[in-house]
């Protein structure tokens, strides 16, 4: 993609072709609705085409001209009669369909539709884009849009959108779910002289969707970064697949937008879907090693440091400065981000001893004074570039007296090509008087920025996705139990449907998790007093009590729950005690009876359980228990399947965790067991993804093992 | 200051000038060093003065010219024989205090001294610098610096640094503790075209500091706002309550470096003054009132709006856009940043509604679509000011097909002319083709930024300032109680000192308590097995027993602490074994015998404490107890003096507060004895400031009240 073929060539790697070729690719476009008249649509599209100094053929449709912008124009698509490997389309959405049965007849495979009138604007625009959705795929034919800009790519070049600007030749590739922030962005990059290999705006994203183009710019050669604004992901699962095989070879960068309650909403109204909640984003994207950026400016300081520096070994920084309070600011934002301010070797130390101003701090951060010129800064930054304890560099410059930003610029771009493995950004802090230097360091490939944290980011964003990669890699596949017995769950959820219902009793919940290997107490459910009283003898006493109805969740708080029920005596008076107060706080409740359950022993109290995200698939939760847990929220996320490694790192993530691990004197818990157990509930739901909710709280941890105290499990209707 | 007003004004005004008047106003300046040689400091200074039209007589002293740069210089100061109202020194720091002692004899109160070689040259220059102070204090001579840049002022105009750039006149004020970030800013902000009151470095700040800086700029009518980089603040307390009378006025907006720890270390190296920790310069900025911006760029966006707009009635924001996603990402911020994204009246709505076209969204944020021209960006924003729900407007705008920026802007210009109480910013997302409409934005007085994100935080600096000045003008003082014995108090610490102890016992630190109406369990020492036996008999069994010894911190871990002792039996073997338990954990711990304790009624359990911040005074926290205070640090802090206000405040920040409420079908607590806790407790502190720390942990919260049953006391040597 990107490099311009031959025919020949082409023909000759077609089976090699993914179906989004063409659209970076194409040697020959129809543009339906093509017009002479400027402020149309189809006017900026041809206008682009040409000016963008595209290399293949161009045939305007449109039934009413002969001639458009200066190119023979046809009345139709057929009408065309050559071959045409995309088509642009930017009539009224009424008209799309139509020019997709067009392009079947014709075998075109490859489509962009700019055309908006769809899901955008009601049910109307919706019934019409479920329409076009289900022809594409039947004729399959890959189309980007509806309702978008249009893609630019610099490397054909290509600009089949209409936005007017091309951007700058560069290694970045821009997927955007909103067509205004190309267009904003198109002109803030020009200024910046930020490069790009391709924008595509994707609309509504009907047919071809994010996860289509993260993995075709993966294999772009073209591309170094791939970098996306996202307001939703349809298909959950497989983003987090793509990106996790993408991020091998590149970063991604996305903003997803809607991180607010209030941003969702704006969302939902903009593109009518959903958007999922935060935390299942920020859990899903850990999942995928994909970097997260807050803000635009966020994603544009990493994404410079991508397209133009190597990845750094380590998280271990240098920053060198002429002035103390901008180090210090430096200082903190690397410390925020996660870097290491790291120690500087010994000989480096002397070597700028010797050669610096006594009054320097040869420590890092090195601060070669308001007087140190051109030839400190560039022995100082040879030194520490040559420092096995570096990493990576910052060198932040302030314009005092004897400063020469240009000559401190040309020795920073000689010695980031002396010494390339080590990534080196600069600081430049003024305007004016460092224009010209700071457009020589970022033409010449340095990362160039007004203010400190913003050069710290830029550098702190290459380490993330160096530790990202890797944690991805390290990421073995999930544990396959051999003492688990799926047939018994089988047939305990085949029996609650059967039943009618869709929760399970807290019997047949433990009678799950024991399938699965979860060690639960034993529980028997009871329908009458009288059975309760001869299952308690199968328990036996002390025993605990729990009122079994579907619809009373928090039982603990109408005494739904005794615990150290003694004799025979104690379960009828408190049998009858529960009844009674269900039907106080519940009247209209269905209490099906009692759970009768062994005493368990006690431990540290932790919660863990499943719930499905409607966009991810189930995710997992571990963290402390009991009545604190909504409150003190300390708990940790993680997506079904989890190995070993990620559930270790789940439990790790909590506070609880040090508890856990025995502190001031107190006994730690077996930990391998609590781990197991998210490895076990993670086997269980990947086997029964028809599982909804499955909630262990209380779950006791103890130095001898763990006990799921309480189960509760939703199942949906149909297995899927 | 800053206004230019005659000599005989000046003189009527005498009586009410503060003595850093003359930094600002002064007519007659001698500069000791002044010099003809490029490079040279002294150069740079004279040349500045002639440069900025300084309308006074400038003195140039230099005892080897006759003339400098066209000036008639003086071989001394008391040569010029004129008065003189300010004095720059620009010379080696050995000749600084003979220039110090010649002013004294001449009558002048003011100097700047830019000299550096001071104490951030180590010992040598620290001993001098001691000297220095003591003189300035001795002669009543008021100085800012040594090490210092200078100041520049825009109003007089005075340029009197070796900074060659004078920025535009505006009215943000700018005190800085590193004097590179002055000539980073100035260089940046002109291009930025953001202009200034006044630039103050205040270097080494041996005799002038922030503090009186801030008072004086409180009071100075060409000053909106108060901006400052820190890296350190050696008078707390007065920094405190100086920030708090100014904020009534104008909003202090501070970067406060060193947050980090290798930011402190960095920053300590520096300036060779030790830098707080972040909570304590958290907690009193919350108190001063003081906002505190992260970075650099959020300092200046927060102050370009203090600049030019109003303040805010409330936090509610409208968005308007010409492009989904910026508005979504604005929304997204907004939330973050805690605005209020309004409902708008349904008059508005409909407005809206019946002028936009129909796929508009008129519900906010108002998205005008990509078509939106001028006209319809001012309807739009003229129908939202006049929205009694809205209390500012963000306007957000993209380069597309129909969009006018010029004539929007200047829209957004007149608009606000009209509407001229509700704050309005702008986003314009682009580079070179918003270029012009962008500076004519700024130019008359609209913040204008590149990305959604940064207009949203200008906008929510102005609601942080509101905020935060209603909470400094709603604070109450705090209550004075008539319960206390204060003489019971000064006794306890007598007689503690009076045995060389600085450590309280158990029995002691109750009685403090208790003499300030905290409840407290009896608690008696025993010093022998013998005598616990009898003042067992006074407490009453079941009893507690702890070990007592300033060395033992954590009892618990050692077995220390037994609860529960039923009879005079188990108390005794209780002591041994407690006594062998400590000679094997702390062979050499004094164990000074034991404690026994009435049983308390067991409840929430807090930690409630107070610990001495060198900066700051008294700081108070208040949160979760018992062994996961460490861990789940649901803690909050607040400075000595706590009133009632300052209390629930502090309280209603921790998690455990919606548990003390009764979740869950729990018992609340009596909130209002925790709150009364801490007002005890301040008054104690405020009383003692002896006291180093105050601990109570566990603090036991029921229905019916508190009970500290823990209590540790340690004091100062010396009473204060």
């Amino acid at each position: 993609m990107g490099l311009v073929l031959s025919r020949l060539e082409i023909t000759l790697m077609s089976e090699d072709k993914s179906d989004l070729y063409n659209f970076f690719n194409a040697m020959s476009i129809a543009v339906i609705g093509a017009s002479n008249t400027r402020g149309k649509v189809g006017f900026d599209v041809v206008n682009n085409l040409l000016a963008c100094n595209y290399p293949g053929t161009i045939y305007p449709v449109n039934p009413k001209s002969k001639e458009i912008q200066g190119l023979r124009a046809y009345k139709s698509l057929p009408d065309i009669g050559k071959p045409i490997e995309l088509v642009i389309i930017a009539v009224p959405s009424k008209y799309v369909i139509p020019v997709i049965d067009q392009m079947h007849d014709l075998g075109i495979k490859n489509v962009i539709i700019i055309s908006a009138g769809f899901k955008e604007i009601g049910p109307e625009g919706a019934i019409l884009e479920r329409e076009l959705g289900e022809k594409l795929l039947n004729y399959g034919i890959r189309a980007i849009g509806p309702n978008c800009l249009g893609l630019l790519d610099t490397n054909l070049p290509l600009n089949a959108s209409f936005a007017s600007k091309m951007p700058r030749k560069g290694n970045l590739a821009f997927i955007s779910q909103s067509g205004a922030l190309i267009t904003g962005i198109l002109d803030w990059a020009e200024n910046e002289g930020i490069g790009f290999s391709s924008f595509i705006s994707v609309g509504n994203k009907l047919n071809v969707d994010e996860v289509d183009l993260i993995e075709e710019l993966g294999n772009d050669p073209n591309t170094k970064a791939i970098l996306a604004y996202l307001e939703s992901i349809d298909h959950g699962k497989k983003f987090i697949e793509t990106c996790q095989r993408v991020v091998k070879k590149k970063p991604i960068l996305v903003i997803k937008s809607g991180k607010s309650a209030a941003g969702a909403r704006a969302a939902s109204s903009h593109t009518g879907s959903m958007t999922g909640t935060n935390t299942s984003y920020d859990t899903a994207f850990k999942k995928a090693g994909v970097i997260r950026a807050d803000t635009v400016e966020e994603l544009f300081d990493s994404a410079t440091a991508f397209s133009s520096q190597p990845l750094p070994k380590g998280p271990n920084l240098c920053i060198i400065t002429n002035a103390g309070g901008p180090g210090i600011i430096a200082t903190d934002e690397a410390e925020f981000q996660d870097l290491r301010l790291t120690t500087l070797d010994g000989v480096t130390i002397n070597y700028l001893r010797e050669r610096l101003p006594p009054a320097a701090s040869t420590h890092n951060p090195v601060d070669i004074l308001g007087t140190g010129n051109g030839d400190e800064y560039i022995l100082t930054l040879e030194a520490v570039l040559k420092d096995e304890n570096v990493d990576m560099v910052l060198v932040i410059l302030t314009p005092q007296g004897m400063t020469e930003p240009m000559k401190t610029a040309k020795g920073i771009v000689k010695l980031h090509a002396d010494y390339p493995t080590k990534p080196v950004a600069a600081v430049y802090m003024g305007g004016t008087d460092l224009l010209e230097s700071t457009i020589y360091l970022k033409d010449n490939g340095i990362p160039c920025f007004e203010f400190p944290e913003r050069g710290v980011r830029s550098l702190s964003g290459l380490w993330k996705y160096v530790k990202s990669s890797r944690e991805i890699s390290d990421k073995v596949a999930p544990r396959v139990f051999d003492d688990i017995d799926r047939e018994a769950v089988e047939g305990i959820f085949e029996s609650v449907r059967n039943k009618g219902r869709v929760t399970l009793l807290g019997s047949e919940a433990v009678s799950v998790a024991r399938a699965y290997g979860i060690n639960a107490p034993k529980t028997l459910t009871a329908f009458s007093v009288n059975e309760a009283k001869s299952l308690a003898q199968e328990i036996g006493y002390p025993l605990v009590m729990k009122i079994t109805s579907p619809e009373i969740t928090h039982k603990t708080d109408i005494g739904g729950v005794r615990v150290g029920i003694k004799d025979s005596e104690e379960l009828v008076s408190a049998f009858k005690e529960m009844m009674t107060s269900a039907r106080r706080h519940y009247p209209k409740a269905k209490v099906i009876g009692v759970d009768l359950q062994e005493m368990a022993t006690p431990g540290y109290e932790l919660i863990v359980g499943v719930s499905k995200d409607p966009q991810f698939g189930h995710m997992a939760i571990i963290g402390a228990g009991g009545i604190y847990t909504n409150i003190m929220k300390d708990v940790s996320f993680g997506l079904i399947p989890i190995s070993e490694e990620e559930a270790k790192d789940m439990l790790s993530k909590t506070k609880i965790y040090q508890i856990l691990q025995g502190a001031r004197g107190q006994e730690a818990a077996d930990i391998s067991q609590i781990i197991e157990t998210l490895e076990r509930i993670s086997s269980l739901v990947s086997d029964f993804p028809s599982i909804l909710d499955l909630d262990i709280n209380p779950f006791f941890a103890t130095a001898d093992g763990i006990s799921a105290v309480d189960v509760k499990i939703t199942i949906a209707m149909q297995e899927e």
